[in-house]
């Protein structure tokens, strides 16, 4: 299968390389590392086993990489004025567009400019990031979930899931992404917002019983919020929010993207993370108080 | 008058410094400034006039200080546990303590040692800070509203609030100590915390319309929570918030207390600001869910 990667950071990076790894012909397009990568590979490390890429195909832009059967998007959704044009040139008559962006509004967007039956999403659960220019540290993942954006299980969803699974990606086909895609925003509204705004990592917040009891109150805010959206069925609030604090335990000192992209000074996902769910879930008459402070607090510049 | 100053930070030493020039005889507990003022004496830079005292009694412990009329409390409230001891050689048969410390439960701390009838409370609108050992820098100030712990005005009150005033400090006794502090915390509870958690000054807040709407809804609730204390007459909720909103405007980029203490390192005022309302509050029935969510986020550490 040709596959492009569209916003190469750790997600990207990592996934691009398991795909190319197990014979998928991958062409990724490279800012930061493309000097890097186009002449010595990437590397990648990871708990389940280390690997080095030696030839990789990497692009300053699109157009040179043309049309393929699938593109991966990764790109940080602050940059998502630029998308629809980094994506164009890759789509032909029936290319499949996968976005594994956080938050809301990406499918959307992609829907818009090639039409809905192009489009997939799915949620990651990866802990990975960035090292040296050519390099990316793989931590720890759960599965991929990825669905039609026009909804329903597909044979096309069924075999990009297979494919992932084939290159030692966990990855499930759901039929209901828009549940996806809110249970997945049950973790990252309080987590991502909270460890930014404190400066403190996941462990830290939830020691604290008073923040760990505002991290359950923003999670049930944002069930509340998603089981507004019409899913197919309830995301059983209680059960659910038992099991993220659960995983998040396990994750130990988890820094979260958001917190790492402010540290760093970089733009924050806020949109894709918070104002669109907060409009969304307004749109079924759910305030979410708590998640709109935390959204204002968040976009507080100097 | 005999005057002694405990917590001599940037509001002590101001204060202390006015009344020294005014003619009473003012002791100042030292700490970090004690070889600079003791040895130079002590420098008040101010939009109404820069001064330098030459002599200015500085002791490393108040039993050197001996009894007094009038401890005047500037310490702060993350150091309460050691207030009782400093005050306590201070004390003879009709000394008066007054506390300006910030937030809740500083009067109940000396009644409980010295008795109710000892204690008076002050609320001060004072923009201050150290400079280098020996120099405050006074940059604005409102007045002093202070009153009696017990309730009602009374000519001990009206005699300090004299004192104050002939020293160029504009000072009001008022009746009703606990509506003062609920109103200072309409201040104080939003900025302080905000400002502190955000790493943003006053105006950027303001500048902010989403942050400025969690401004006036976190002064509503905390309006909301005064209001329960059986006050001598209601806080005029919208009218007094859009008060605040317009002093704070007129303070350009102010840095709350609560900001530098954070940026510094330094312990926060979180019992006297947060944790105490939140439960006199509850207390009387009224939840403040935004209050405790900045309560709970301002409390993680790492």
């Amino acid at each position: 299968m040709r596959i492009a990667v569209i916003g190469a950071g750790a997600l990207g990076l990592y996934y691009g390389a398991m795909l190319q790894r197990a014979g998928q012909q991958v062409s990724f397009l490279l800012r930061r590392d493309f000097q890097a990568i186009t002449q010595g590979g990437l590397s990648v490390t990871s708990p389940a086993g280390d690997f080095h890429l030696d030839q990789v195909a990497g692009f300053r832009d699109s157009a040179a990489i043309g049309p393929v059967d699938l593109v991966l998007v990764g790109l940080k959704t602050f940059a998502n004025d630029r998308l629809v044009d980094l994506v164009r040139p890759l789509m032909t008559g029936d290319t499949a567009v996968l976005t594994l962006q956080n938050g809301l509004g990406n499918e959307e967007l992609l829907a818009d400019a090639f039409g809905a039956q192009r489009v997939l999403g799915g949620i990651a659960f990866l802990c990975s990031n960035r090292g040296e220019p050519g390099e990316v540290h793989h931590l720890g993942q759960g599965p991929i979930r990825l669905g039609e954006f026009a909804g329903g299980l597909s044979a096309r969803a069924e075999a990009i899931a297979d494919t992932f699974n084939a290159a030692g990606v966990r990855c499930e086909a759901v039929a209901d992404l828009v549940k996806a895609r809110w249970e997945k925003l049950v973790w990252n509204i309080p987590f991502n917002g909270l460890c930014a705004l404190t400066g403190q990592p996941t462990d830290a917040l939830l020691a604290h019983p008073p923040a760990r009891a505002e991290v359950r109150a923003l999670m049930t805010e944002v069930v509340a919020g998603g089981n507004a959206q019409g899913l197919s069925a309830p995301i059983d609030g209680p059960a659910f929010i038992d099991r993220m604090i659960e995983l998040t335990e396990g994750m130990d000192a988890y820094r979260p993207s958001m917190m790492i992209d402010r540290l760093e000074g970089r733009p924050l996902e806020l949109e894709a993370i918070y104002g669109i769910p907060l409009r969304h879930a307004a749109a079924r008459g759910v305030e979410m108080p708590r998640v709109r402070m935390l959204h204002a607090l968040l976009g507080v510049n100097g």
